[in-house]
């Protein structure tokens, strides 16, 4: 299932390049100035990707046996992973319109980011509560410690999609930032003796 | 043989992400709100490939060694599922035209199905029927107990193919259902013991 | 480099799929009935990809140890399998142009597939002329007897891109059926004492 | 982390497939003549990707246990790979437009190339500098004997976004010789005993 998955996010990520070309009227130098919702989208959506799938890897480093309901929650939380370059490409072309099409590229991007919490939410759930058919060495608290910091990037994901309605830009940048949220806000690393973890210390 | 065959699913199911984007006039939110069958092929194609996935996985899990004719088999399925983006984007296109075009879409959907089920059933034969040269612990028994099952698909497939005649929307939920159905009709695990599935239980 | 060089036949074999989409005039279903050429081209360049993968594998499965002369090689050689979906999509759209255009496409391919057979030529003479040193166990008579079938295929390749210049459409099917003669001219297997090749019984 | 990156890698590498396609005018014959930009920018492109991975790979050879700061620089780096085929497509379309254009394309590619030299800079930095706590054995003066290689490829790339303000033809085909010139000039071996490398000899 690793490699599966590895591979799914290796594509999704590397898909965010199809959505930088130069747009607009102008020399190539003003059209390429022109695109920076294009690299902002970019870096945006790389960086999250690109912790999704460390997150990913330390909720599935706990897991020693697969069953059927793990590959279905997995597949599940993919299908919005896969989905990320569609709300990318149109943050990026409707970034600098001013008023409603902004706005809605910025919603949906909120909401596909608010899907995704919920899938991850629900792998890390059924992990944790099925931990000892699964292999794992997760103690029952393990979930309610890690509940308020999935809670908190859910309510900022919602907090983010409703900026957008007054400021996409806004809200892309919150998007952003929830990115590199999720990167300090971790789970629990599945062996913290063997692999000292210096964001830690 | 499975880091490719892992790879080419993964791609195959990533690029499903290319039929995501707005079309049809108006504001940018009712295009997207136009735009609900890519949505709908989208979340069919999805699931379809990601069942695929895990019921060719479970297959090859029985297999200790391959050999060419199993390579050619297996590469003959890919050759289906890698297809399966090119009717997914017809499907997302033509869904809403009344008419002939809709019903060309989801019939060519359906017949991209129907070739895949003869590939499964194909590569699954070959590894029941060559179990002992192929390090497999399987019965002879084991091809008898699955036929039913499969037999049972791929009639589902044509079933749904002739609908698509007459409503090729209800051909694609038809579709949808049966990549569910394949989920849960699932071929006997390599290791029972070993990978207690909760499914069964 | 068997992980990258797996990922990159996959990626190059799936990404085909971009090749298909219907195109001409008339009904959807006249569409994709017109577009037959684009089945072939796919059809062709699918096997042929995953056949080459078929016997990159046999190759690697020689080598204990990787030099920097072997990536390099490696490389060259996968610049050729990744370019394949350019002359397939040369293929797809000009088979039907009756005349020039055609010929352009089908040379461009035989070309393509040139090129690739000297880069698997190169591969394997390296790692036959270097078997001690990468801990291979191949006598080097297995060079000698390995040239024939190769020299066999590249003249294949050579006389199919001539009669390009006279048919296309007879040009694509001999380039196919060269795929299919590389399915099973194949090389020495690695150890064919544990993997049983039911194709040479 | 090793799979995920040669699966970025990979899927880089055969996206440039891309920016392969017929442009201009006249016959297709004359259209695939008059597009030898794309074949330059695609073979530049191919090889400075593939060159990059075998680098990136005997970074992480060096290393046994990973943690998040690593992640996270070579989650930089791969930003900086992943985009490389945004550069290469511009300087395909517009390598033969005389004037602000072409310096504009070529310019570009040769920003990306000194984002990813100081994001290799900053992941061998980290590697060497945290040498024990990785698991590495590498002692600190490997990095020292290393910096004259890494500055002077930064410095090579500098020169050349310059001299694309002259020459944008002259800075394409710098870029390449800068890729080759990493094959040559690359970092300690791991493991040189168990590897030797015939490119040292």
């Amino acid at each position: 299932m690793e490699a599966f998955s590895d591979g799914v996010f290796a594509v999704a990520i590397t898909v965010l390049v199809f959505g930088l070309r130069p747009t607009g009227n102008g020399t190539l130098t003003q059209q390429l100035l022109h695109s920076w919702p294009q690299y902002l989208a970019y870096v945006v959506s790389f960086i999250t990707i690109g912790i999704m799938w460390m997150n990913h890897h330390t909720i599935l480093a706990h897991v020693a046996r697969v069953d059927r309901p793990l590959l279905v929650l997995n597949l599940l939380l993919l299908m919005g992973v896969v989905a990320i370059p569609f709300p990318t490409a149109l943050v990026a072309e409707h970034l600098q319109h001013k008023g409603a099409s902004a706005t809605a590229a910025a919603v949906t991007y909120g909401l596909v980011m608010i899907a995704i919490s919920f899938g991850f939410a629900g792998l890390w759930i059924y992990v944790v509560t099925h931990a000892p058919s699964l292999g794992a060495s997760l103690p029952p608290e393990a979930l309610r410690s890690s509940i308020p910091g999935f809670t908190g990037g859910l309510i900022a994901y919602v907090v983010g999609t409703l900026i957008a309605l007054i400021s996409p830009l806004a809200a892309v940048i919150i998007y952003g930032a929830l990115g590199v949220y999720y990167l300090f806000e971790h789970l629990p690393s599945p062996s913290s003796e063997a692999e000292p973890d210096p964001a830690d210390g």
